[in-house]
């Protein structure tokens, strides 16, 4: 009984046209990466799980994809120790001593792995990119695979904002490249750190943030009511009110909040964090527009992206004209090779979301419209010599880097000319005893119908008829 | 305590090096499998376990990398059932149980579900290669990973020995454009049939050809013996004599097997499943002539890839010029879809050994010379203004396509040259005070030390010495 193929859910199969697609994006950043002076790895997919485990919280430690050992695994092993009630076990524990190995479950934590093991090789500052697949045992749904491709950028080893700088102009220029309309939005921690400290609430930082993010759904008062419902005082909330009301433009901006950081809140309190971050993002600014930069790009306080790693700036991109969470995020983070026996390596990197962005161009239609075609040029055939009459032209065509097909099986015309137009071919060449005998070539556009004879030697005068 | 970092064995980490050459590969097949038509397609590096197991035979299932089912995947199972003596469990069994999904063990049997699951998509013959990973448990050893890509072409849906050209034809180009000298060698598991059904042993295929592959090593008389040990009769072995024996070109080979196939030999015997592979061969030859071929190809024999799943063709190709094993190979195969539910889909293919050519192109030096290459310029850069003086040529150069480095951390210059060396860029860019009162540019060859001045505008005059 033969088996209905299937694939596990939450995977893919990808065919021509989602590949064409698919590299379309990927050889677009990688372009722009390379004339960064970027550096492509490629780490395994397979992971020691004592790499993996404990990088990504208890709830990451539960969505790896264990690799069971091979050989004989359940052997030597006393279940009973691992029994909890009636035939319920104590998987998690079980699962360490049959597995060993796990699939990557992002690009960043192997980043830093590699960064540790291969010091000695590398030049710092690191600039590196990658753009592999990861695997994430969520529960899949819309939009949310259990394989999908990061694509990461990074560079460790330096703490100057040119480097924050340089991310920002390689989101412009991949979203120009790809036609895409974005807004870049730019935070920083410390800053954040800082609001937390001149209100009293140091460690209130998410908090704080979140409520920021909800001040354009839900408005000013019910913010404030939501800080105190979380215990801030209504001093706290006072100091932070100015910051909430934020307006004009970046500079007016950052004047406004380096007022408040130093000491003019009503609580007096200077946080020397805050201003350091008001400092990054400053200069970064200042960076960016004597770079200059096609897209718009501003302060958002309430991004709070990966605020339990990032120590300096975080990214955001957002699509203008589609109606998507974000396409392209990071940040600075300051230890992140430390857990691997490297310390004080400070990094910034931005990951592209390759699956979002590929919902953008298609929802614009933005795609190449010449990306779904592979095959220029049909030789149909009608019989043995026709065949070979066509293999020698083929041949060349290919060498100057035309795509061509020789219809495998001679025959019938009407099953070639369907294959042709199933498969958006825009080319035909049919040759007969006629052209054989004439050492001619004919070829057909099928789009327009126009139809024209070559010598077999005109190469260059075919050439420009499939241009 | 910080980890040491460290990769499972048989894994691998590949730097910017590395990665470069194994691209320059990949593209280079790539680019070549175009020309053809042939489609890229990917499937998951997961697929279900009811898809991979019995496909590679017991051996196969052993070297499978098995995925733990997510959630709690211990409880709810009898581990006494499982038990066999002492604390030795049924660990086949019992990996059942955990473990639902499995990584790709290869490219073929996905690519034979891919073909049924999508085949109301799909324009037959359908062409399509596909480059990716693969994993196996295998022990590692020298030049044998656990986790390697592959790099398949394959057609389906069609018999015609065009395909088998086209194979060949995309081998020779390859290696052409590879700059390795290949020897391509042909063999038909129909022909091979052929021998074993006028012999009078149509069951000992294998025996035979394994004897046919010793000739060279141990001379006839010893593999007579052998064949005789093996329970063929004396004069069995007097058939096979004079196919042992064989010399001359291809056509004489042909013509000379063709007598013995169609009832020549001692035995008498009409081989009809041996004249079909010898039309085929003799077809697939004249093809080949027609066609024009840049390296040798040849009838060997002694062919013996795939023997269980091949049913005509079968291909190897050599590097003359490196003592490696096969570095590509294939064949015909009729029923690979059957399993799935798609009968009569007969199909040929071939795999390109990436990490084997990687290790020719690497011994014989035939690496071109400036993949190692990335960047081209770094703006060495003094102080801040400085820096900012070096943004917007950096900008122009990188989006005419060159890749440029800012340095991000300005200081002192000899860190910066150090870091140019180190990453083999050949030109820097330094430009003080002096150059930026007058707005020009100072680009310096490393290599020759050259040096020159250019106004800031002259993109054109700076790219042509950047050139």
């Amino acid at each position: 009984m033969a088996q209905k193929p299937s694939i596990p859910k939450g995977t893919r199969d990808f065919g021509q046209q989602e590949m064409a697609e698919r590299n379309y994006i990927f050889d677009t950043i990688r372009s722009v990466f390379k004339t960064y002076g970027y550096q492509q790895i490629e780490t395994p997919s397979i992971e020691n799980l004592s790499t993996l485990l404990g990088k990504y919280g208890d709830e990451g430690d539960k969505l790896l994809f264990r690799i069971l050992n091979s050989g004989d695994a359940f052997s030597g092993i006393d279940y009973g120790q691992y029994r909890l009630e009636g035939d319920s076990y104590n998987s998690k524990a079980l699962s360490l001593k049959v597995c060993e190995k796990g699939l990557r479950y992002d690009l960043t934590v192997p980043f830093a792995r590699y960064v540790v093991q291969h010091q000695n090789e590398i030049s710092f500052p690191f600039k590196r990119f990658q753009i592999q697949p990861v695997w994430r045992a969520d529960r899949p749904q819309k939009g949310r695979y259990r394989e999908f491709y990061q694509c990461d950028v990074d560079v460790i080893g330096s703490r100057s904002q040119v480097n924050e700088l340089e991310l920002v102009q390689m989101v412009d220029r991949v979203f120009s490249l790809l036609g895409i309309r974005v807004l870049i939005k730019i935070n920083n921690r410390k800053v954040l750190t800082g609001f937390a400290e001149i209100c009293g609430f140091p460690d209130r930082v998410v908090d704080i943030t979140v409520a920021i993010d909800k001040l354009d759904k839900i408005g000013l008062e019910k913010v404030e009511e939501e800080m105190m419902e979380k215990g801030l005082t209504a001093e706290a909330v006072a100091v932070l009110r100015p910051i909430l009301q934020l307006t004009g433009s970046t500079e007016e901006k950052l004047a406004l909040m380096r007022g408040i950081m130093n000491g003019g809140s009503p609580s007096g309190i200077v946080s020397e964090t805050g201003m350091k971050g008001l400092d990054e993002l400053e200069e970064l600014f200042g960076l960016i527009g004597a770079a200059g930069i096609s897209h718009p790009v501003e302060i958002d306080l309430s991004l709070a992206r990966g605020l339990n790693y990032y120590t300096g700036a975080i990214f955001e991109v957002k699509a203008l004209d589609f109606p998507i969470g974000s396409i392209c995020g990071g940040g600075r983070y300051d230890n992140l090779t430390g857990i691997f026996g490297l310390p004080d390596m400070s990094g910034v990197g931005i990951s592209f979301g390759a699956d979002r962005i590929y919902d953008v161009l298609k929802g614009l239609d933005k795609f190449p419209a010449d990306l779904s075609r592979s095959t220029r040029v049909l030789f149909a055939v009608m019989g043995k010599e026709e065949l070979r009459y066509s293999l020698s032209p083929a041949k060349a065509l290919r060498e100057a880097g035309i795509s061509v097909e020789v219809f495998p099986d001679a025959g019938k015309l009407k099953k070639q000319f369907d294959y042709a137009t199933k498969k958006n071919i825009p080319f035909i060449s049919i040759n007969g005893s006629e052209e054989i005998a004439a050492g001619t070539l004919n070829f057909k556009n099928l789009q327009t119908g126009e139809q024209k004879a070559f010598s077999k030697e005109d190469l260059d005068g075919i050439l420009a008829f499939l241009a």
